[in-house]
């Protein structure tokens, strides 16, 4: 394999004993061999990626595989088949190809690829490496980081899945050049939320740049990105398995997955599903006095500048309060859910007026 | 919920830091409410059987659990339905109840059952709690302790699958009253694994013993699912996920898996097959030059005593290879084998010569 020497690269590690593993934050890091010579030894790999991404940077990605045995499986591009039925077909692919204990599982997308990825690897074998070469904002900041893999269910969002942590995240940023305007959009909705919980800095930070984000302004979103990987990283390194703070990162996402699964997981991006939903946590923070008009508007002032939904038309308020009651938040039969005490300071609760859910549901859907 | 006196019941723990649970082992325990109230805290239970073991058993087992809600998933009977649709069966019936993170997933019945449970309990929310309350002399003494959970891939046996340790593992050895004659002697192919294992006592207390325990003697069944728990348990404890030691426990499983799935899962119990396993591992090790011509005899011996079969006429020495070649214990792609230093001394190794494993095949398959 040649060349041993180090890989100069901006690095965050995520702290977890004998399953810490190295995010990689670059632009152009998919054409460096040298980075999976060093970090991925595995020498069979199974590529999981979509028809969008494929050709973009999958010839490159295998080129710096170079040398091993290389299985793709090529997915259609869309959240909707993010489903247990793709899970077994990427089984069935490692199973005809013989692929041992020892092999890998590499996603090469956005968070829909890497969480059915991650999934798959879980489950073969009882688990084998797996890491992640996210291509969109929303996977580089968010869903490639912290181990949380699975897959839709009709009934609901994610409700089957593993923790299953990668052996190695690989960001690289010159793959948001090629990223659709939308997708874009969808991942700050992501971002902002990390202000939301817990970086007021942050957040304010957004407010005085998102122009610059949205113009793809190369060190813009470098600091985006390597700033929401330090607080995903710091979370999940003292709550790796959601035993308590770690559900404040899913802010907005009990609103969000009840409208993405609400509408079968097609009318949105998970980002912009995620965007509602912190309109809604916002304006459900509000309803229970526990945040200030003024701070509920400048959260939806910066998601209308971030250009995402912060109301869905399509769901009935029912249907959105049928679809939050199978949440992984709840506990005892009761919805808890993640609200806001001010701008960087998210909290998770059951103890919140029924009246005032049905409130901001009446407010936000249909 | 009234009593919380301590339930006075035979328990061994297996040590596993927050991970740990106890097995209770003794007659009559399906029908002690204080059991399921002192280990099983979830008010919503799935409670997961098959046709052959609901009628006889859930009725009781509801029983103990009253004051829940219960519901029932009754699969039909045999190794040929622990597949993945199965278990996306029990996810969708998760689903449908609207059951949450806090619920728990009980396994009542033999290895297929509890291997079923724990996978789809692993996979539900990302981890629900999972109890077993094991109905098999098998699944007694072997595949309801320790957490390795999963389900079958036509290509190979247990191939997609998780750790999952349950919460709790109630063995009723009442059940072992009405369990076919086969299932019975498919059990002890386990418990002579043990013996091979580590335990020359338990070896010649089973050549000493064998007939009361095919006769069913309380005092010697109990005898052998207790130190079946202790060893497995202590392995357990020392090795979870199978990174050395517990390899060891597979002896005769890479020859019996193959024999499984080149079968379909539909000509032999898993236990029948194990026994072939034995077997055949015992020859290949004297093959090797490992075991003398008398322990190999005495192998065979107590096999053929307890009914099990030590060849197989239906599969090719060739299609048998082709088989072992998926198991999970290949790295590199070399295909590695527990072998017998001795009767109670077994270790794992991929240094063997490739014509000892085909004159092995040979002389036990076709």
């Amino acid at each position: 394999m040649g060349s041993r020497r180090r890989v100069n690269v901006d690095t965050l590690n995520v702290e977890l004993g004998t399953r810490s593993y190295p995010i990689l934050i670059d632009a152009g890091l998919i054409g460096r061999a040298e980075v999976f010579r060093q970090h991925l030894p595995a020498r069979d790999v199974l590529v999981l990626s979509n028809t969008t991404v494929a050709p973009l940077y999958l010839p490159a990605l295998a080129a710096s595989l170079g040398g091993r045995r290389i299985v793709e499986v090529i997915l259609p591009d869309g959240e909707a088949h993010k489903t247990l039925a793709s899970a077994a077909r990427v089984l069935d692919v490692l199973v005809a190809n013989r692929f041992g204990r020892d092999c890998a599982v590499l996603a090469l997308g956005g968070g829909v690829v890497g969480d059915l990825a991650g999934f798959a690897a879980a489950c073969y074998q009882r688990g084998v490496a797996f890491a992640q070469v996210p291509t969109t904002l929303l996977a580089q900041v968010d869903s490639a980081v912290g181990g949380k893999t699975g897959v839709n269910h009709p009934g609901g969002k994610n409700l089957i899945g593993a923790f299953h942590q990668p052996v190695l995240v690989v960001s690289d940023t010159a793959t948001l050049a090629t990223l659709p305007e939308r997708e874009l959009r969808a991942g700050l909705a992501e971002v902002i939320k990390y202000g939301l919980i817990c970086d007021a800095a942050l957040f304010a930070w957004l407010e005085e740049h998102l122009d610059e984000l949205l113009a793809r302004d190369g060190a813009a979103l470098a600091h985006v990105i390597r700033r929401s990987c330090e607080i995903k990283a710091a979370v999940v390194g003292r709550d790796e398995r959601e035993q308590g703070e770690r559900a404040l990162l899913n802010l907005g996402h009990t609103f969000g997955h009840a409208l993405e699964s609400a509408t079968g997981y097609e009318e949105w991006l998970h980002g912009e599903a995620v965007g509602a939903g912190l309109s809604m946590a916002a304006a459900m923070s509000r309803e229970c006095g526990l945040l200030t008009g003024a701070e509920a508007g400048r959260i939806v002032r910066l998601l209308e500048r971030a250009g995402l939904p912060t109301r869905i038309a399509s769901v009935t308020p029912a249907a959105a309060l049928e679809h939050m009651r199978i949440d992984k938040k709840v506990l005892g039969g009761r919805l808890r859910l993640v609200l806001l005490r001010g701008i960087g300071t998210a909290y998770l609760t059951a103890d919140y007026p029924p009246a005032a859910l049905e409130r901001t549901l009446a407010a936000h859907c249909g």
